[in-house]
C-alpha cells in the first residue's frame, strides 16, 4: 500500500503539526489542497479542541490528522522550578515583573482518556502522536475506528519500537526539524542524527513507509527525501509565514530576517529539547539548562517575559520554532504552498 | 562549467580526504575508477608527503586533490595542558602510564611554504583546504599552475566567504559528515547544520559548484545531494572498510558493529570538534571538553592511551572518525564502491 494510500489523500505531503502557531484554518487549506492537514492538540483545552474539530469537518470532507504529546506527566520539584527562577530572575527585574502575581502560561497536555473520548466524537482518519505512543489501551481505542496511526522517530531504535507497537508509518524527524524533537527511549542529543543518514537508516530497519521530516523546504527537498527512500514528507517550517497559520508577529518576523539562518535545540521553552531561532535568552542562558524543570513546566516561569517582550514586538523570550531550512518560508496560501511541494514528487 | 569539467574527471564524485586512515592506495584507486581521489597531508612530514605523490604519479595519470588543514598554528598553554591530562589521569594510571616518559602523538600540521615547496614539484589538478584557506600569497602559487581549489563550509557565511577568497567549488559539509568539522568562522557548534538546510542554502547563496559531503552513503545519497541541487558529492565514511584504506583493526571492528550507529561531535582526539563512533572516553568525559588543549595540542595527551588500548584490540581511546551513516560501509574496493555511488548521477 502505497503512503497516499494509508492515509487516503491523494498528495503524499503532510503538513507538520505545529502547537501554539496553528488551528484548524491551517489543517483545512492543506487537507483541501490533496495533502494531509493536521491539527496539534497538545496545547487545547478540551472545548477548544471540540470546536476546532468541528469546524474541520464543516469545511472539508478529506482526511486531516490530529496530533497529540504523550508524554509521562511531570513530577514537579519545588528545586528545580526555584533554581529556574533564579535563572531568569535577572530578566524579571529588568521587565519590572513579580513572577509570583503573575498567571503560569499555557501547559501541554498528554493524550488521555478524556481527550480520546473528544476525539472518538469525530473519528478522524489519522492520528499522530510525538514523544512515543499512548498506553496500548488508548491507542486500540484510537484504532478501533480505523484511524491510521503516525508517530515520530528520532532514531534507529525509536523506530523499531513504534513499529513494533503498531503504528502504521514512521515519521523520520531528522535533526534539521523545527519545534519539540519527539525523542523518546533517549534524552541524549547526540542520538539526533540529520535526514541524510536517519531516513536511509529508518527505511533499512522497518517495513512500515517512512515520512521524511525536517529541513525540506521546497519541491528539491521533497525529491530529495524520495531519493532516499522515504515514501513521503512532513512539512512544517515552510507553512508558517501562510494566511492561515496563527504564527504571531514576532514569529514571522524572526522568520523572514536573516536570523531564521541560525536554530538550535534548546529546552528553555518547555523543559525539552526543541528548535527554536537563536534569540537573546537562548544567547545568554546557552541553549540548554540543566536547571529547567521537568517538560512541559518550564513553560511557567518564561511566559510572563514572553508576553512582556512581545508586548514590546520583541521575540527576546518567545519560542520561535523553525527548522534549520527557512529558505521555503513564502507568504502565500498554504494551498499555493502544497502545490509547488508536489511538484517535487 | 560542470564540476566534472572543472576537476578534469569523469565522475562528479570525490573521496573525502581522510588523514590517519588513508594514503595513495585509496587516492589510485578512486582516481583510476573515475572519481577524484583524495591524499590527505595534514598528518604527513615533507618527505612522506613527497613519498606519497611521488606513488600517486607513478601509478595514476588521472586528477587527483591533495589536502590540507590550514588552521591558526596553536598557543600552548601549560595549565590548558595540565587540565587535560589531569582529566585524563585516572585512565593513565588504569593503564600503568607514566605520562612523562611517553612521546607526543603524531601532531597536524597547517599548510605552510614549506609545503607548498614540496607540492609544487607534482602541481596536483586539485588542492582541497579544511579550516578556512592558507594566507593569499600561498593561495595565489598554487593557483599558479592551474590548480583547482576546494575548501570546506559548513555555514552559509563560511561559503560566501570561500567564494570571495578564490575558491572554485565549495564543499558543503553537514552535520552528518566524519572526521574533523570544517567550521573556521565560527566556534559556535549550533551554527552547524544537517545537509537538508546546508545544501540548498549554500545553493541558494553563491554562484559556484556545491559539493554535498556528510551522510551519503549510497547510489540514493547521491541522488539525494544532486536533487538539493549539489553539483557532486565528497563520500569519506563509507571508503573505511575498502581494502585500500589504512583503517585500523579497531576502526574497522567498530564500524562493522552496532555501535557504529552512534556518533558525536567531539573535541577530545585534537582538540576541535570532529565526528566519531562514541567510545568509552567519549562516554566518560562527555564529547566536549572545556579542558583540552588547542587544536591540534589535545592529541598528545590522549596518543599514549590509544596506543595501549589498541595493542589490547581496544579503541577505547581512538578517534573512530565516522559520519551518521555508516550503512555504505562495505569490504569492497574502492573502484566498486566508486562505480556503485555513480549509479546514483
Amino acid at each position: 500500500m502505497t503512503l497516499k494510500q494509508l492515509l487516503g489523500t491523494e498528495l503524499p505531503i503532510i503538513q507538520a503539526p505545529m502547537a501554539g502557531v496553528q488551528g484548524s484554518a491551517l489543517t483545512v487549506a492543506v487537507s483541501n489542497a490533496g495533502g494531509l492537514g493536521s491539527l496539534p492538540c497538545a496545547m487545547l483545552s478540551l472545548d477548544a479542541m471540540r470546536g476546532e474539530l468541528t469546524t474541520i469537518k464543516a469545511q472539508t470532507d478529506k482526511p486531516f490528522n490530529v496530533n497529540f504529546f504523550c508524554h509521562a506527566p511531570p513530577s514537579p520539584s519545588a528545586e528545580r522550578e526555584a533554581a529556574w527562577r533564579a535563572a531568569l530572575s535577572p530578566y524579571y527585574e529588568e521587565y519590572g515583573i513579580d513572577i509570583d502575581t503573575i498567571p503560569a502560561g499555557p501547559g501541554r497536555a498528554p493524550f488521555s482518556l478524556e481527550v480520546l473520548e473528544v476525539l472518538e466524537e469525530f473519528k478522524p482518519a489519522v492520528v499522530s502522536f510525538h514523544f512515543g505512543l499512548p498506553s496500548a489501551e488508548l491507542l486500540a481505542r484510537v484504532q478501533g475506528w480505523g484511524a491510521k496511526i503516525l508517530s515520530s522517530a528520532t532514531t534507529v531504535e525509536e523506530a523499531r519500537w513504534l513499529e513494533a507497537q503498531g503504528a502504521d508509518a514512521i515519521i523520520a524527524q531528522g535533526l534539521e526539524a523545527g519545534g519539540h524533537r519527539g525523542m523518546f527511549l533517549s534524552d541524549d542529543l547526540t542520538t539526533q542524527i540529520g535526514m541524510f543518514s536517519l531516513v536511509p537508516r529508518i527505511v533499512q530497519a522497518v517495513k512500515l513507509p517512512v515520512i521524511a521530516a525536517g529541513g525540506i523546504a521546497d519541491d528539491k527537498g521533497v525529491a530529495a527525501a524520495l531519493a532516499l527512500g522515504a515514501a513521503g514528507v512532513q512539512v512544517g517550517t515552510a507553512y508558517l509565514l501562510c494566511p492561515e497559520a496563527n504564527t504571531s508577529a514576532v514569529h514571522r518576523s524572526a522568520l523572514k530576517s536573516e536570523s531564521a539562518g541560525h536554530t538550535a535545540v534548546t529546552n528553555l521553552f518547555s523543559g525539552r529539547p526543541a528548535r527554536s531561532i537563536v534569540n537573546r535568552v537562548i544567547k545568554e542562558l546557552g541553549p540548554i539548562s540543566v536547571n529547567t524543570p521537568d517538560f512541559p513546566l518550564a513553560a511557567s516561569a518564561i511566559a510572563p517575559l514572553r508576553a512582556e517582550a512581545e508586548s514590546r514586538s520583541s521575540g527576546d523570550f518567545s519560542p520561535l520554532w523553525s527548522g534549520q531550512n527557512p529558505t521555503g518560508c513564502k507568504e502565500i496560501s498554504a494551498a499555493q504552498l502544497t502545490h509547488e511541494l508536489a511538484t517535487g514528487l
